[in-house]
């Protein structure tokens, strides 16, 4: 059933593809062994994250940028993880009317992810679908999520190329709130930028790059207009260009080990707890209310978990 | 050596409770003695975490709320996590003198944390710094953080009572931005209230909270000038209110019983994978190189890493 499937999806089937996506974020034993069969498979496709708070466009230019990776003969894959994007359900009307030649398009499959479940379980989560769009065949995968949060800087880490968006008018509060999702750009992009005070973000932007240098690698600034796909040929070129970068320097493959590791120690982790607590019973409970009237401290409580968990 | 300088602590000798949190921060043996010992002994203090940008004025809010808390009788310990707080040593000259009378005051601790350090590790020293400021007598301990970010939202987890800092001119950046640190607000503070635009604020805050109601806990919303001390008894007030509200409602019983849970699942986890690593040995890079090489996905690989471990 499941070898079915994966084999069908592994021949271009798109139907067999969104069922093997629902397997992997059931999380459940089809998820596991189509993953087992799919990762060897992966590791071609590159992976872009495209960030931005809601109200900054990103979800237009992604629809721009496609349009030219699609132009350029490449198959994409995206994968929306902000709840307000318009490749969601809860998309507004227009919106989706202009995103109907993109979800047509067979080059083109999106998938949306929700964003409860448990912490850091969406990052997993969204590495697993990249490695099933990889594994598929696409050429470019796209991971847009709003940049907000530890969870999503931990998504963008999925990233091979890493896209921030901006729009003028955000102020002073740029430097404040958005100085930790400004770090994690490869590529920025003011969008909107046919607004007046474009121009000063552009310049803030250009003082921020100015200090946060990558060894080798000047973060272009690129100005988009992405409701009249402006800007968007270019963002192409600088992608295709960081792509370059990255493979020719050794960093792909340096992020690539890291992120294996990240992986292994992640899963491990949570499977590791799992098969403890599933041996400790009933003890867990005791030990919370214990802690709760502070009868014992919670690193002992821990050492007592483990240790009857291995009895 | 260490009981005696817990004894110390416990006594009201500063330096020894100079000493102890050093030791805590560090993570080594003679921390993890200390709390044993101290955990037990804590459980009284009220914790107010207070968030907000950089910038909001929100170290010169605490200083102004720690001089009413003085003046009714309140010893405090202040823990600031962000680094351009004036309670850390990058302090520019102005606060410090503006700090001075708490400095020098008996009544109050201040200590201020790197925010370096593993993912998930600073909000766990931060709990662990908590329960020793607890432990050693202090009525109310504030946590200052800048509020972005899942590790600071999880530090906001360590209060009883949440803050949130809000600045006129933030623009409407307010909403895409700030949405899931005010969603974590008990009591809302528009500071610089003097400012021509605070009244806009203040009115997209009424909008927010009546959107997002909690039950049996109307979120005030409370103006302040923090440099001219104005509207912190106010916020005093608002925060003994809530402290009486969650006593009453069983929320606080609630809080601390998930706070248990939540504190010994995280350190179980690390416990184990620490402990899984120190056995697997060699197998662990060798893991990493398969799944960077594609020849095993990272589920299997950590089952083996495990069945290693086990061994």
């Amino acid at each position: 059933m499941v070898s079915d499937r994966v084999q069908r999806l592994l021949e271009g089937d798109r139907r067999a593809l969104t069922r093997v996506l629902t397997w992997v974020e059931n999380g459940g034993s089809e998820g596991r062994e189509a993953l087992r069969v799919l990762f060897p498979k992966s590791g071609r496709a590159h992976v872009i994250g495209v960030t931005g708070p809601t109200g900054s466009g990103k979800s237009t230019l992604v629809g721009a940028l496609v349009r030219v990776l699609r132009e350029r003969g490449k198959t994409v894959g995206i994968v929306a993880v902000d709840p307000t994007s318009p490749f969601s359900h809860g998309a507004i009307l227009g919106d989706r009317i202009r995103m109907q030649d993109l979800t047509t398009d067979p080059g083109v499959f999106i998938r949306s992810m929700a964003t409860r479940g448990a912490l850091g379980g969406l990052a997993a989560t969204t590495a697993d679908v990249v490695t099933v769009f990889d594994a598929a065949g696409m050429d470019v995968v796209i991971v847009e999520t709003v940049g907000a949060g530890q969870d999503e800087v931990e998504i963008a880490d999925t990233a091979h190329t890493t896209v921030v968006v901006n729009i003028p008018g955000a102020g002073d509060d740029m430097q404040a709130i958005k100085a930790g999702i400004l770090e994690i750009a490869d590529i920025l992009v003011v969008n909107k930028a046919d607004l007046p005070q474009a121009e000063s973000v552009f310049k803030q932007l250009h003082i921020f790059t100015d200090l946060q240098r990558q060894a080798g690698w000047d973060v272009p600034i690129i100005k988009t207009v992405a409701h009249k796909d402006e800007g968007a040929a270019e963002l192409a070129d600088a992608i295709e260009k960081h792509r370059e970068f990255i493979t020719d320097s050794g960093r792909l493959e340096e992020m690539s080990r890291q992120r294996a590791q990240r992986q292994l120690l992640a899963v491990a982790q949570a499977a590791l707890l799992e098969g403890a607590l599933s041996k400790a019973g009933d003890l867990v409970d005791e030990l919370v209310e214990q802690i709760t009237r502070r009868e014992i401290d919670p690193r002992t409580a821990a050492d007592k978990l483990i240790a009857a968990a291995k009895s």
